[in-house]
């Protein structure tokens, strides 16, 4: 009897493994996982501390329970995997009951991703990492009792993690490298947009660089000055957790770990899924790194269904974002400008500002739409839309378009649907288009 | 000097003379339009009888004047073509001040549709069309002064004009052909879920068909009954507008005006485009007529560019379609599953229920969506939504799917965007796909 091992249970690993129990009912599957949760949404963080649920089960999509009693799948939560050895496939778990040996003829790595740390001096009793639902408990504890806030890094959990703070009333001071905030999101046109927003809701710093955290996370040092505050929320970005086999497998180019189609490592029995994975950009055929949950369970699946016999391929990414600020939607796919033309790409962009529904219609929002194609062969290379609603499914549209190499008049014809409570007889999409296509 | 004439003054006329006008400064543009609108949005007739909006000039994108000053287009209002001699290149039309004659080199036939009528004895100053924005005043008017009132005819208008009149707290009942509401745009599954909720707000009669409206409107005797009512709208369909030239030029076998990718007629300088001309369904290579306004502009973009020397192609149509009841939206694109059937494919399909958002974000609404694919060639063949939130965008994705021949596998791993607010980590839309994924 086949058995396959999964380390790490999260969105990539229990996929994987769900896919393959589907696929070989008589395979021992064995999940190590070092929390106390599997199947866990770490999305859900910022709107657990904001106190839009309470109760933090809701962050598992399946128990351990379920998984075990209706996926006939051996779940070891708190058990924590210390050593891998490839070349006689057996891994080695340790939890509070003791040493776990275990041996696979199939290996699932999906150890997912850590955040980036900062320097800290003296303590970090008031520094916090949004980043593993399993702490999300103390963690809203101990920022609902502060009441002035740092977050360093204005990417999307910065950003969403100033919503949700600013929404209890905390003051807030939100310190970003980059010229605006979401700039790993947008470009500056639509970037400024929100940037613009936040600063009505937070004290906003941008272009400044933390060069230390001291005092437990109670002193936070600048190349530009100093802040006190009551505690600091660190959200510099995520890196892939490849800890446990850096030196034993082949990593790509990105820092996480390089694969194959099949989602196969340089092992041929070891897959890897999910954050600490590398994938290929579908615009340009180059190594990337997408660190979202769905991209990971659909890794897991393609991987789970391999090790079930059943063959699938991975396509790669489009590095699809989607996050919101208040009664802002915001949401990116493709590349931005900036990185199209480092790709090489010869970038043609439309921006464009219209309304979400028909002029007769009551309450339209705002919706700012910019797209980017490649001027040679015309393709759509990316599109950024800030919008007060249907930002997600425009974006997914886009998604599908780009990922099948749509040029211009292509996407120019799409038969976008047209309802006056929620469109546009010219879809704002097809506004940005036309004009791309009035510039040809 | 080129001149170009366009018969209808509706959306594809609109757009075929402001393309044309664009890319030829020096042609001289005459519009004939039979009301006092050009630019006009039938679909916000039901939005004005429930009194969101008052002022009947936002049914028009674009005024007269603005036609007139801005583009340099001359608008004839009021002004009924009523011949068109297509062998010397001249039409004739008639307003209150008289006759006009005028040559083109070029003509655009853009006359819209017309709704279908239902046999009427004695009078029908209580019989309405929702029809046409020109009398959209006089129609609310009317309506705002009635209690009782029918509706014959349970597709998207009459399901509009529901949700209107019911919203309004008039007494409605609507009498349908179908065995469920919306059956030219659902399939049974999702049907009755908007059927059944109709019910709440309206008596609904199905699988009854209208034999006759006697009395002016007042009494309406069916297969299964007689109603006695204060007024009766009609809105059991449109029909091409083909009055004018059926006899002269070619129709295809839907009944519209026959053209080619180009939007040429079998004359080549008379071009067709809008709700009167019929266009081919992507998925089928078979002639078929979607009668909404995004087609209609994109048919005169296209008309117009050709016309102004900027040669395009209009791809065909998927059918989308999307409306709303109350807290439902609606949408549809490509073939319903029957439609599959009758055009030879054969049909394999997955309905699911679930959630718009994460289970631990509030105020999640239901959706419900059922996608159809073609078991031999694996491609999606169409898409049905009924849900609370973002099912436009969704059916948009499924449209640039349709339209470029996804098949199961690439809808699968389109890279939908996630964010809990407003979506789950596996979209409905995806888990729907992989059901149809493991049928395999």
């Amino acid at each position: 009897m086949d058995k396959l091992v999964v380390i790490g249970g999260g969105a990539a690993g229990m996929s994987a493994s769900s896919r393959a129990r589907k696929l070989k009912p008589d395979m021992e599957i064995t999940v190590f996982e070092a929390t106390k949760m599997v199947s866990h949404a770490p999305c859900g963080i910022p709107y657990f501390v904001e106190g839009l649920f309470n109760d933090e089960n809701l962050f598992m999509t399946y128990t351990p329970q379920f998984f075990e009693e209706k996926r006939k799948i051996n779940v070891k939560i708190n058990t924590k995997v210390t050593e891998v050895d490839l070349d006689s496939r057996i891994v080695y778990a340790e939890s509070k009951d003791g040493k776990i040996k275990a041996e696979y003829d199939y290996l699932v790595i999906s150890t997912g991703s850590l955040p980036k740390k900062l320097s800290v001096e003296d303590g970090n009793d008031r520094i916090f990492y949004a980043h593993h639902p399993a702490n999300a408990v103390e963690l809203r504890e101990k920022l609902w009792s502060l009441n002035n806030i740092a977050i360093i890094g204005g990417g999307i959990l910065g950003v969403e993690m100033a919503e949700a703070l600013t929404h209890l009333g905390k003051k807030v001071i939100l310190i970003h490298r980059g010229k605006y905030l979401l700039n790993r999101t947008l470009d500056q046109e639509l970037g400024n947009i929100i940037t613009q927003r936040i600063m009505k809701d937070a004290e906003v710093r941008l272009d400044e660089r933390v060069e230390t955290i001291k005092n437990g996370g109670r002193l936070i040092i600048t190349d530009r000055g100093k802040y006190e505050v009551d505690g600091t929320i660190v959200a510099v970005g995520v890196t892939p957790n490849v800890e446990l086999v850096k030196d034993k497998i082949k990593l790509g180019e990105t820092g996480a770990i390089k694969v194959d189609e099949h989602m196969r490592t340089n092992y041929r029995e070891v897959y890897s899924a999910g954050d600490n994975t590398e994938s290929i950009h579908i615009v340009t055929g180059k190594p990337y790194w997408v660190p979202f949950a769905p991209v990971a369970n659909k890794m897991g699946y393609v991987a789970g269904s391999n090790i079930g016999g059943h063959e699938m391929k991975f396509p790669g990414v489009v590095n699809t974002q989607i996050t919101k600020y208040k009664e802002f939607y915001i949401g990116r796919v493709g590349l931005q400008e900036d990185e199209a033309k480092r790709y090489g790409f010869k970038p043609i962009a439309a921006t464009i500002s219209g309304k979400t529904r028909a002029r007769y219609y009551p309450d339209a929002k705002d919706i700012h739409i910019k797209i980017i194609a490649d001027e040679n062969s015309k393709k759509i290379l990316g599109g950024q839309i800030v919008g007060g609603e249907e930002v997600l499914g425009r974006i997914d549209m886009l998604a599908a378009a780009i990922m099948k190499g749509f040029i211009i008049e292509d996407t120019f014809f799409i038969e976008m649907g047209y309802l006056p409570a929620i469109s546009r007889v010219w879809d704002p999409v097809i506004v940005a288009i036309r004009q791309l296509m009035k510039d040809e």
